[in-house]
């Protein structure tokens, strides 16, 4: 299942892309002068194949998982917390709940074996091979056979120890610089993190080339999850926003298993979370937003809808030069003088 | 009218603030992580004197004008742009007609006199006194009795060339410092502008000392307007999203005119246009958005209008810890476990 996930990855349609980007020239602006607003509608066109990208269906995809490594005390709210935060989703009280509705994207909650964490990874592999590929499959099911755009996100008490984790097994440096406060741990609470960080790392060292065996070893069923729904997502030509550092972290097993895996991901926020920028680097990956939020729950990448709504807007509806009859650039301007653009 | 505008400016309310405060601390995420969702969710509430915030009726005011400044070639497009333009944004083929339209505001545009273009900076005053006031007492008339929000724009071809006139006026620096490309100048291009710039502000080099005369001598009749405007706003409670760099070297005159005459003003995002940084700044305005747009037009602050609906619905409907039956933190945290409450 696994490997034919991987094998041959669709890429974007060159013409359509191009077809967005000469109707973005003849559009009543100066070249440019929307910005990553007219690259955000390009990426749209290409990966969706048609020249005037839509977002008429949109779906949010939250994973939720809980970790045996809470047991260490590397998060200031208890796991119970994950089922509550479901439930919140699922009855309308939470902040992706409300982001959602107001962007326009339909909400899907997945829970992942809540009752059943994974095990500590300081002290076993947090998964079996079988765990982990059925939460891969998981993610996969969770993605529509059509979609305009996936958003994704994740729940999951723990979950940025278990991100501070993936990211140190994948890129290396000092599991400290991978950890920050995540819901709001002390300075005492992040220098247990780092130590939890580095107990994992250091008992799966031997394993660590692999990235499926990273994912297995030191990840979560949600990390999982989002990995498959990723790779399903580009299967089936669907554009997706990630979110935070959580979900990027989940990403980067995909990048460094594929190259060019994640070129059909737009980065939809920068995270609070101190690493998550330092993640995005690696990855070679440009923010859309950079709000100061660190709530995860697929709610930076609702934000980053909301910017999108814009985007196909603009590139959808907006007048050309010539049918608004508006005069191009000065004959004694030194540039180009179309009659039908600036 | 000028000195009554000024006089004695109103305040938020700290009560409303506090409220709203109060409520972001018992969502359902923890303390803080919403981030500048947070922070504008309170501004609003405090200027909007209520503790949950409204996003009901909100208008986008976009003034244009014209200016005598632009025979010596500072931009690409001629000043018969400014009025089609105009034209288009009524038409609804604009940038600003789709963003307005996604965000939900109403868009109002204000053509001052484009017939008759402002004096060139180089040679005399820009407007005389009488034409200043006039100008000023237009945007105060666009000024609904009664909003949640206005978002504020402009149009002007040439007017980034002012505008880098009324920041070298009121800031200092070197006029090359705040002159950039605006629509598509080339190198030489920004060279001549920023000869013209220089000599604006020698010729009237004398009477700098008074924000009102620097924007009379240098500026125009949409930045007269939109200084009115922000006042007006001001007077009756209603907050302000500026846009780009010209929108905000209107704003700047206010700030010299008065201390805190800015505090009801959030700024909608940083323009791609190089001076708008430095600008914000000199003014302590920290920009919601930097998407890389140099479009002028409200666009910004529409953009910025779609992030504040997502503030204003989380601020609303997200549920508490309380009404979600969620723990708070574990007992074992060394921090506060208060019951209803992260």
């Amino acid at each position: 299942m696994f490997d034919g996930l991987l094998r041959d990855l669709p890429g974007p349609s060159a013409a359509a892309a191009e077809e967005a980007r000469a109707r973005q020239a003849l559009l009543t602006k100066p070249p440019g002068s929307l910005g990553r607003l007219e690259d955000a509608a390009v990426w749209l066109a290409g990966w969706q194949k048609r020249g005037r990208p839509r977002l008429d269906t949109v779906h949010a995809l939250v994973f939720a998982g809980n970790h045996g490594v809470c047991v260490h005390g590397i998060s200031p709210f208890p796991p119970s917390v994950t089922a509550q935060m479901v439930a919140n989703f699922e009855a309308g009280g939470a902040a992706i709940s409300q982001l959602t509705r107001v962007y326009g994207a339909a909400l899907d909650v997945t829970a992942l074996d809540l009752d059943r964490p994974t095990a500590d990874f300081t002290a076993a592999p947090a998964m079996s091979e079988a765990e982990c590929l059925a939460a891969i499959a998981r993610g996969v099911d969770a993605v529509p056979e059509t979609a305009d755009l996936l958003l994704l996100g994740e729940m999951g008490i723990g979950n940025t120890t278990v991100a501070a984790a993936l990211c140190c097994a994948l890129f290396g440096g000092s599991p400290a610089s991978w950890v920050g406060p995540g819901t709001g741990l002390d300075d005492a609470g992040m220098a247990r993190k780092a130590d939890v960080v580095a107990a994992g790392v250091a008992l799966h060292g031997g394993h660590l080339d692999d990235p499926f065996e990273i994912l297995r070893r030191l990840g979560g069923r949600e990390q999982a999850a989002l990995v498959g729904a990723i790779l399903a997502a580009r299967r089936r030509g669907i554009p997706v926003v990630l979110d935070g550092f959580v979900c990027c972290a989940a990403a980067a097993v995909v990048a460094k298993l594929v190259a060019g895996g994640l070129d059909h991901c737009l980065a939809g926020h920068r995270s609070a979370e101190p690493a998550h920028g330092r993640l995005l680097d690696a990855l070679g990956l440009t923010p859309l937003l950079d709000l100061g939020m660190r709530l995860g729950e697929g709610s930076g990448a609702a934000m980053a809808l909301g910017v999108l709504r814009g985007a196909v807007a603009c590139h959808a509806d907006m007048s050309t030069f010539a049918e608004a009859g508006i005069d191009g650039r000065s004959a004694g301007d030194d540039r180009t003088n179309a009659e039908a653009g600036p």
